[in-house]
């Protein structure tokens, strides 16, 4: 089986190429190919497949020629990740699958037609659902109480502004940070922000760290960037602008209008190979303690 | 360039293969390869070179003809990482470039001359420091204060059964136990053990977790095993025999004589690739928050 590993600001991704829809992929498979240690390690499995090839493409495929079918490293589907879909592009271009066009690229995706296009020449962006703006909401993190305000950009989000004296990088990350259950029955990925110094060619300029809900600090959130982007404007009194995000992970730039939300940055192939099927992990040994 | 990823029981290595010693590994490149987003991934770097084309390797050169160039994730120098010998083996016999024989075979290592031999189908053994029992000390984690033995495996060690009732499983090893730096002045890898269950060919089957000095829980720790087998030998007043280890990783089988350690246990080879040089990452765009 033919693999390349991909990551867009440190979210990274099992790329299998697939174009017919021949590979079983399961979630056994998938979860033993995203394990960090016995597999190739990744935070999900980006299969690339025609989407005529594709039951949950087909529909599209008059639209977009490939289906991203993402996955999570747990072995569960996602209907979209915005850096994933990001790396996804690359692959295609990279490979020879798709050429940029003026239009952009559309890609089937679960979450239906999602457009695509390269900026500049190392960036892929991604239109991403728009961020809708909520109430403000409490969060505590160790001994600190913070007031954020609560964004939807199709998942829940709580950005919360650092108060002056308190280092973004000082944070503890390691547990969870305390949010109103009531308020957010289903979770809800926390973001923590700090100004960023001036930067041309953009609107504005924020630091930001994530708490993923369910998971853990991780290096990148695109999702999370166009929330952290969206609070920016406001605060701002702009409705419109181009925002950089820097996450821990690298640069993500995010280009709202009234109507429309880009999430743009670098995404990059690492490495491509082969591994043998059957799987040789997780070894017969392998034990649950 | 080329590259193997591998794991012994969840200790896993990017090995990457130099005959004649030409690659210019730099603490840098090792760094970036063991990023586990945005590079290959992994505990360390095992460099395939012949022994007599390595500085450090060439006074083995008429003993072995493999010398393995351990590098840390970090980009530091290891004398020697027993699953990561393990690993190099594995690769030796696998790629065809060691023949095993019933004399078993040499790898030149930073730490000398380290004899290996196949065990059984798929396990790779390897001959250890012999492991010398020290002091009592005190270990506490969370509200649990715990007393083990110290033990020398080349590395210092505390090996502290949990007492009844107290489920291995349930220890939260996020965050570091605590130990007396008076003791333990260098630190020390602290393992955590509970009875296994009767397990035929052995004397004693023992379940393991640790938490390795500077860094953090880990799937396996070869030399902690050998600790905590040297330890449930001394419990059953037994000065040889054969312990299975359960780490969270797989099992390990620790033979141990009067004057001499085998560690045994599953090396697995992952997948196989090529990657760019210079290296896509990391990029030109990530930033430390």
């Amino acid at each position: 089986m033919e693999f390349t590993k991909g990551h867009g600001t440190g979210n990274d991704f099992v790329i299998l190429p697939d174009p017919d829809g021949a590979l079983d992929l399961t979630p056994r498979l998938v979860a033993a190919l995203c394990d960090r240690r016995r597999g190739i390690g990744g935070d999900g499995v980006l299969r690339v497949v025609r989407a005529a090839k594709h039951p949950e493409g087909v529909a599209l495929a008059g639209e977009a020629e490939w289906f991203m079918d993402y996955w999570n490293s747990d072995g569960s589907y996602a209907e979209m990740c915005g850096n994933g879909a990001r790396v996804f592009v690359r692959y295609l271009l990279d490979s020879g699958l798709a050429v940029p066009s003026g239009a952009g690229l559309p890609v089937a995706t679960r979450a239906g037609l999602v457009r695509a296009r390269v900026e500049g020449e190392e960036d892929i962006a991604i239109e991403m659902p728009h961020p809708r703006l909520g109430d403000p909401a409490a969060a505590g993190l160790g001994g600190l109480a913070l007031t954020g305000t609560a964004v939807d950009v199709g998942n829940p989000h709580l950005v919360c502004a650092l108060p002056a004296g308190v280092e973004l990088a000082a944070l503890d990350l390691t547990r969870a940070p305390d949010v109103d259950p009531a308020v957010f029955p289903a979770g809800v990925n926390v973001e923590f922000t700090a100004p960023g110094g001036p930067l041309a060619g953009t609107d504005g300029h924020v630091l930001m760290r994530v708490y993923e809900r369910g998971s853990a600090e991780t290096l990148s959130c695109g999702t999370g960037a166009c929330a952290v982007a969206a609070v920016a404007l406001r605060d701002a009194d702009r409705d419109a602008g181009t925002i950089a995000v820097d996450v821990p992970g690298g640069r993500l730039t995010v280009t709202l209008t009234a109507d429309s939300c880009w999430l743009a940055g670098p995404a990059v192939l690492i490495a491509t190979g082969t591994l043998p099927l059957p799987l040789p992990f997780p070894t017969p040994r392998d034990l649950a303690l």
